[in-house]
């Protein structure tokens, strides 16, 4: 259920324990504490999964709409699900701007803890940091918790940041889950609002800019032995689905000659695809999905569908990849007496990060000590959603063997401790500057 | 059910139509007109499918035993169900040996109607032309249809010719099919009597041979233009099940350099086998399944399973490529960072046809203005098990586009006319060489 926004004060009530003393230490370990709270929170016991507008959702909301008032926050949740908490500094000017801190709360089936609720709870300990020191932020703070970034119950991503952003599509509200409820229903039945997503956008004027913790989801600083990484930009993505019809026969009778073995040449175009992504910096070219007909030990395929997904920070350099993959394919096929069939499934475009927003992100990193890496981010995040209207940065904290998606996703204290520390010099250095 | 073999004449009753005058094309005329009236005979509505010991193949049988007896045979269903009828020429001293011909009666699901049921109906092909003509034949034609070859009810091939060789295993009876029905019971209820397999066997010093003709379920005899060719052997067949294990990651988080792609691997292995296969002459390597897991289009594949199927005539040939397509796979393997797990299904040794048989069959051949074709079986036959009694020989005759195991299966007459001619000419030659 959506809360009032006017039922608690805005201001930290009297008797609010002091956190500004609280060190990184300290406050990475109430992190790693309140996401194991917060996996609690599940649809299904004995493993995580939290799907948008969920009763589990929303109990998870609960949790973190409690942290936020028991920080001194005003917090509700807004038309579409979205927990919010704003803290303004006493005294704060009418028209001061705003910085938004967040990530998303909702998971994957089968979860890991961290990808997503790590940006919140990290936002928190910001806000709790930020209480009561010396010297005034001239900025409000407001952390976001999303309510929809992966997308599961309705297949389609980034619900709660798009209507942040007013990005938001009204006929999704059509769209049904599996349980054909419709997702304006379920909006409803969440205590939210379909009429009011529009009006519930913010307004790049009044904002500062969006910066998200994340984790990698990815091995890279792991093998860099790094804690904390920069994010350059979020790489665009083409999905598609290629297709190698060729012509099934008897696995024993049909010479080597005389085979048109589908299988054999998405064979081929696999190695190919992964040779060129390995030639060319940055780029990487993945098949998920492959599906073999008639699929029958003793007939040779007659027919082979590939997904493909290929990313890149440089929007240029990912379509020259896919022109010469999909070119690539039809060679093979041409070779072969086979027929390749490409068909575009989902094309997004890269965003770069914000380079002042960015800059300052990197300063504050090495103000904690830590080499600045730069990494551009293959998955997407909510970070490219806000992007829209306002500037992003983020930053990636070093997950245990790059596994993100999976119930052994971990981070360690120390990790999470840098994290904090960074995101706090950001704010320092942002009021500096203001 | 079976026929009481004592209930029909064994000689050929008086006023039985003169059919030894028939020309081949005559006879091939009638051999795809009851082709079509055994595809009638299915389990399922708009499709050809005949399993072991169901009330279609019932049907199908009672036809061939129809057409037996009117051709003057003695005709009866054996033990496990198998239809057989016996022509014996006028005079024939007791002891004389018998000829076997013939092929399958069961089918795969949506199958053609040549597969099997061709060698049945040219077998009934050649007793109705040797009947009454001048000059004696000094020795017995016996037509066998066997009642499965496929075996898809009870998944284990050749119940029929296995019986009849004495080789049947009779743990198999314990089998169940796909809706619980143990194979003594089909068999049982089918009309035949799992207590007598072991008695149904015939005894190799009753036997002349064993003669099959078979669709080529290839394309070599359309690539070389000819009607009919003759079999060397039938391969040996190594099935095995490759399994690649590597990590899966989020495919756009993991650099090229990180990555343990499973399928990556694969495609390079099935590259390998591919390459191998057409090196060596003769050699057939097939991945007919591949299953990838987890199998989303945005995850890099952690596993990947591939059938692997091996034929080769010569079993030493067969056995030094599967050392060496192992051997490659766990090159791939630890170039990768992967594992390679290979476990063999299935090994069957190749069974060479008889020298002698055979090189009447080639005589045949030539007397019928052929040119003669040798050319292996890739695919299993009744004639392999057939070869652990007594001599056997194969003729393949071509088929539209290699195809079989497919309703599109298709024969010309002049082929089957061609074959007829043929086996016709075999009896002859046999007939003076005795």
């Amino acid at each position: 259920m959506p809360d009032d926004p006017t039922a608690t004060a805005s201001a930290a009530p009297e008797g609010a324990p002091e956190t500004a003393s609280e060190t990184a230490s300290e406050a990475a370990a109430t992190v790693l504490e309140r996401a194991d709270a917060l996996a609690a929170r599940t649809e299904e016991p004995g493993r995580l999964t939290r799907r948008f507008a969920t009763p589990a959702l929303a109990q998870a909301g609960d949790l973190v709409l409690g942290w936020m008032r028991d920080a001194g926050m005003t917090a509700h949740r807004d038309a579409i699900g979205n927990v919010a908490g704003r803290w303004a500094p006493p005294g704060l000017p009418a028209g001061a701007p705003t910085l938004l801190l967040g990530s998303h709360l909702d998971t994957v089936r089968d979860a890991g803890r961290y990808d997503g609720m790590l940006g919140v709870l990290v936002a928190l300990a910001v806000v709790e940091g930020a209480r009561g020191r010396d010297g005034g932020v001239p900025f409000a703070i407001e952390v976001l918790g999303f309510a929809d970034e992966e997308g599961v119950r309705y297949g389609t991503a980034y619900l709660g940041s798009s209507v942040v952003a007013g990005t938001f599509d009204r006929s999704a509200l059509d769209r049904l889950d599996a349980d054909g409820i419709a997702m304006a229903d379920a909006i409803a039945a969440f205590g939210g609002d379909p009429a009011a997503l529009a009006a519930a956008r913010r307004h790049p004027a009044d904002l500062l800019g969006y910066v998200e913790v994340h984790i990698e989801q990815g091995p890279v600083l792991e093998a860099e032995n790094l804690p904390v990484g920069v994010v350059t930009g979020i790489a665009g993505r083409t999905r598609a689905e290629l297709v190698f019809t060729g012509f099934a026969g008897h696995a024993g009778t049909v010479p080597m000659t005389l085979r048109r073995d589908a299988l054999a040449g998405a064979a081929e175009w696999i190695g190919a695809a992964e040779a060129h992504a390995r030639s060319v910096d940055g780029l990487v070219a993945t098949v998920g999905e492959a599906t073999v007909a008639p699929g029958t030990s003793n007939v040779i395929p007659g027919r082979v569908a590939l997904s493909v997904d290929v990313r890149h920070l440089d929007d240029a350099v990912r379509e020259a990849a896919v022109a010469g993959l999909r070119a690539r394919a039809e060679e093979i096929a041409a070779e072969r007496g086979l027929l390749a069939a490409w068909t575009e499934v989902q094309v997004t475009a890269a965003v770069a990060c914000s380079p002042g927003l960015t800059r300052a992100l990197e300063s504050a990193v090495e103000g904690a000590g830590v080499p600045v890496a730069r990494l551009p981010s293959g998955a997407g995040h909510d970070a490219a959603v806000m992007a829209r209207i306002c500037d992003v940065a983020m930053l990636f904290v070093r997950c245990a063997g790059g596994v993100s998606h999976n119930p052994a996703e971990a981070v360690t204290a120390a990790d999470v401790a840098v994290a904090i520390d960074v995101a706090r010099r950001l704010v320092d250095a942002l009021a500096r500057e203001r």
